[in-house]
């Protein structure tokens, strides 16, 4: 195995050329066998193997600065820097991170996990080693995917600008974020994928070189590369008259073509983009079958790439079967998401109405601006996003909808902990930024079946509604509390006496075992659905500030800002002379592993709770 | 005049020839005359009135939709829909807004204020009228600076799929935000403006079009049209790449050219973008010269365009004075900039260090990440920002600043009731966004003295730490109060008995006087400078909280998730049996027009803030 020989960064240059072209196949082969156990993105990781092999020869690490935009293609840049052991444990408590992260390893440079920041950061890097006199590489690895997020046109439109800095982007260009690329500038590289017209101008091309400060040296270059990549060269319009010179196609699984056209594009002045084409799943064929599926998998069998255990329906399917319903009643509603049809659960009604439903790319803030034009124009939208995500849009939600008091919907997954994925994907601060905003009604659904009454209610409110639910199992208990939804009005779930548990959402779970282990000590605790984080229940908190010694709210939000604290404040408001216990996420980032043990980390789960209000009781 | 024929949408359609072209000269002489006395953004407004009235003869209003991108070039608009009598209360209390506001007029179709949102509303309001089946137009008028947003690239990308909407973009390019604007983009629209070659590209241009769908009878057309346009339309491949027809440049002051291309643009299917080239203040020789001193104006005299009023030095003018200083103690030290480098202060800075300062563009999003990239490389960046705008880099702040606890520092100008700009430019969602945000440390100068001993202290510091100060005159009281800046520390002004008014930056003063009028009452309230939101001196308030029955908390930011919730959630956690009284900005959107007219509505001006301390006094 040529891979044990790789214990530390830049050990892989000490490889034999043999050695180096066999190193693929050895960490497909080990990808593929620890994802399988712990689960993990896969096909995207087998997408970059070559890839990152090529720019491992080539960089010196740590000095070298290198930056993973989104992050979740690095397993073997991990591998490449010493953490092949660690892989047994990916994405677990006390495990490596599926995601870069500077407290790992120092060849980690920037930590990320949301889409498009790979350029700005690099740019960063790039001024201050100019400045301080430095003189490291700087390379982001930006895909297809990210490059339709606003933020990469802002880095690239100021990267044109420092015509000093060696800075080099290599273009992941595997035709998918998740679900398949669209837009316009999708549409162009596929032009130059594709177009057999392009492979000819080859002459076009060198032309074009010339006005550039060092193209004749560039040229030269060119015409000794071997053959391969020099017929490759097409010029790309789009980026050139960014000022960002362009160099590619090359094939992302030719370690060798690779190396060359980077060596090429690390002695030009100013930032060079490679365009690299990877194929996604890439060496794995169920992978290279549904790339979409092997995104983010749980563990499987790797002989068929079949799931090894058949989660039970989500909050996603739930939310899914109510959109293709309400579509189907009202023709107005429509659907958008950033490329997350599959996530969001917005497959069956894109398949059932491709007309109404929009996939913008990785675009939150387009979407939602997107959105509050829509509702002007009478139609019904529903933002279907990942909680951590819409974080995007806090300005478009706030000035475009929230101002205009627009009917907009954010159906909004993953909101709580959402474990493996780690602190980028916790959506813990929705409840505190979306109550903050004037005119917004937030809801959180205790069961599946609230879900779908919540949304029927948002498609018949008028205004900005969102509507929170966590990823995982969808609740199936207290089926027999359906009372109707009406705006701002809690649900109580039974009446107790002196403690009472006013929880939002997934913690109306919670609650209900909470109560059941009070019970056995003799404390017979309320339990009510709060239903609403906005507008606040002010009858229900005017009657039960009264009837209460002590009244515990429970969320999946931090503390700060959150549902606790304005329950707090209208009470102390109020005039309400009993304690209020909030249980919420600390104000703290909460890393990655199970969900059951973060909850336990974070004195959130059934037992911690009990022990809280046993303490604040005196018990 | 021919201006007063005009009482309603669409009368201009009635307007001879002669008459039309009469109309440029009228208005600007109405916006200088009526601007010198009221102020506003003059600059913008000269820039587009022919542009306006062009778009005025060829849209039907109410029926068809114009969205104006950041909405401050909208005057001529307003005065063409039957606006022009309200123009002696432009952007004050109960006057008209110096933005487009939908609850003014059907004609404005969607509320704007910050940059580059024309294009995703405008293309949400196409794919509504097409699901509809209306056939109203739709148009959307972006600047050459919005572009450099990347929320307005989203959109483009997005435009580019819709073939079957007609949807008409005119790219105003004046070359200037509110500064000279910067980047790639720029850079490729200089060189399509000026650049002689291009102008003889005619045959080029023609070819070109042939590729597209309805090519050849847009050739005739153009073929058929005068001269003065033929000659100038040039092909732009970053927009051609990305699926929108380019036209253009046009003389954006020649109103007959500007409709003979619009007209054109119109029958084509897909979206098409018109490239129009304004000039800043044109018409106006004072504005033409200084377009950035006469982008928001104060009241001036008309024949010398010189201020009517020197306003007194305010916090900008204190921040830049010590940024100037830093700069020169530590070479550490750079400045970012979202195209305001004015506004916000910088000038001085970017003129003694033009290396270590970085006009990033109407990009907040990418200032914050490149900050964060810069802090990683050693740096020491300072983010110079209006609190409305840094809305826009939300996930950024939380992602790439504060979940990697970097040492950025925000420097948050406008934070607070700004007045005139009025719902969009209110910077009161700071608060209760930064705090919520692990890692982050958020304070508040009382006066000029500790905005400088603020900034010194976050310079030191490391992480990510934020400084908000509101508009207008910086404070010159309580000089003699300077206690060192110690993290997480209040200053306690005076003590008093009963009654403390615990606030936060700007507030204290307003506390003062507040405090006086207490004092006449026969109240003896203590006054204490909170200085951090975040982290609350937890240490002061377990001090107080035994001593004082009210503790009233003062703010300039919103209620909900702000500083008063988080003061009174930690006092009722720590058993105090007092009152808390919360003075800040109630939860909803706070409207144009003097801060003094606007505090008094919000019940947060002197009087009402005492009597609301009585009454909960009981008195």
């Amino acid at each position: 195995m040529v891979l044990e020989k790789i214990k530390q960064p830049n050990d892989i240059k000490n490889l034999t050329e043999e050695e180096v072209l066999a190193l693929p196949a050895e960490i497909r082969s080990f990808l593929i066998e620890h994802l399988s156990k712990t689960g993990g993105h896969l096909a995207s990781n087998l997408g970059t193997v070559e890839l990152t092999i090529a720019l491992h020869m080539l960089l010196d690490f740590p000095k070298d600065k290198l930056v993973w935009d989104v992050g979740h293609q690095a397993y073997t840049h991990k591998i490449l820097t010493g953490r092949a052991n660690e892989f047994d444990h990916l994405r677990q408590y006390d495990g490596i991170s599926g995601f870069p992260k500077r407290v790992e390893s120092p060849c980690d440079s920037f930590d990320t996990g949301h889409s498009s920041t790979s350029l700005s950061a690099a740019l960063g890097y790039c001024m201050a080693r100019d400045l301080a006199g430095d003189d490291y590489k700087v390379c982001a690895v930006i895909g297809d995917g990210a490059l339709t997020g606003g933020l990469a046109y802002e880095a690239l439109n100021n990267a044109s600008r420092l015509k000093k800095s060696n800075f080099l982007i290599v273009l992941n260009d595997n035709e998918m974020s998740i679900s398949k690329n669209v837009g316009g500038m999708s549409t162009n590289l596929e032009r130059l994928r594709t177009s057999s017209k392009y492979v000819g101008l080859k002459n076009n091309v060198l032309s074009s070189l010339e006005s550039w400060p060092n193209g004749e040296r560039i040229i030269r270059k060119i015409r000794s590369t071997k053959n391969g990549i020099k017929s490759l060269m097409v010029p790309n319009m789009v980026f050139e008259d960014l000022g960002i010179m362009y160099l590619g196609p090359v094939d992302g699984h030719d370690i060798k073509a690779m190396m060359e056209t980077f060596n090429m594009a690390m002695g030009i002045n100013g930032p060079v983009l490679v365009h690299v084409i990877t194929k996604k799943g890439n060496g794995y064929e169920p992978a290279e079958r549904h790339p979409s599926r092997f995104h983010g998998t749980d563990i499987f069998e790797i002989e068929t790439g079949l799931p090894m255990r058949n989660p039970n329906p989500g909050y996603t399917d739930v939310f899914s079967t109510v959109m293709r319903k309400m579509g189907d009643r009202n023709p107005e509603v429509v659907a958008i998401t950033a490329a997350m049809a599959e996530g969001a659960g917005l497959k069956r009604f894109r398949n059932m109405f491709p007309d109404r439903f929009f996939d913008v790319g990785i675009a939150e803030e387009h979407a939602v601006t997107f959105a509050a034009g829509l509702a002007l124009g009478g139609r019904i939208p529903v933002f279907a996003v990942y909680s951590s995500f819409l974080q995007r849009a806090y300005d478009q939600i706030l000035e475009d909808v929230c101002l205009q008091n627009l009917h907009v919907i954010f159906a909004i997954d993953r909101a709580g902990l959402v474990g493996a994925d780690g602190s980028t994907h916790q959506g813990i601060f929705d409840v505190s930024f979306l109550t903050s905003m004037p005119n917004m009604t937030v809801m959180a659904p205790k069961n599946k079946w609230e879900l779908s009454d919540m949304m029927k209610f948002a498609v018949a409110y008028d205004g900005p509604i969102a509507i929170r639910y966590p990823r995982g199992e969808a609740y199936c208990g207290l089926k027999e509390h359906r009372a109707e939804i009406v705006l701002g009005k809690s649900e109580e779930i039974k009446a107790g006496s002196k403690v009472m548990l006013f929880a939002l959402g997934s913690m109306v779970k919670k609650a209900e075992e909470v109560e059941e282990l009070l019970k056995a000590q003799g404390i017979d605790a309320g339990i009510c659905n709060a239903r609403f984080a906005k507008p606040l229940d002010q009858a229900y908190l005017d009657k039960i500030k009264n009837e209460y010694d002590l009244i515990v709210t429970l969320e999946e939000n931090v503390i700060t800002g959150g549902f606790g604290q304005q329950v707090q404040a209208y009470l102390d408001d109020n005039g309400y002379n009993g304690q209020v216990l909030k249980i919420a996420v600390p104000d703290e980032f909460v890393r990655h592993g199970s969900v059951t043990l973060l909850f336990k980390e974070l004195g959130m789960d059934v037992e911690s709770i009990t022990q809280r209000i046993l303490e604040k009781l005196g018990k």
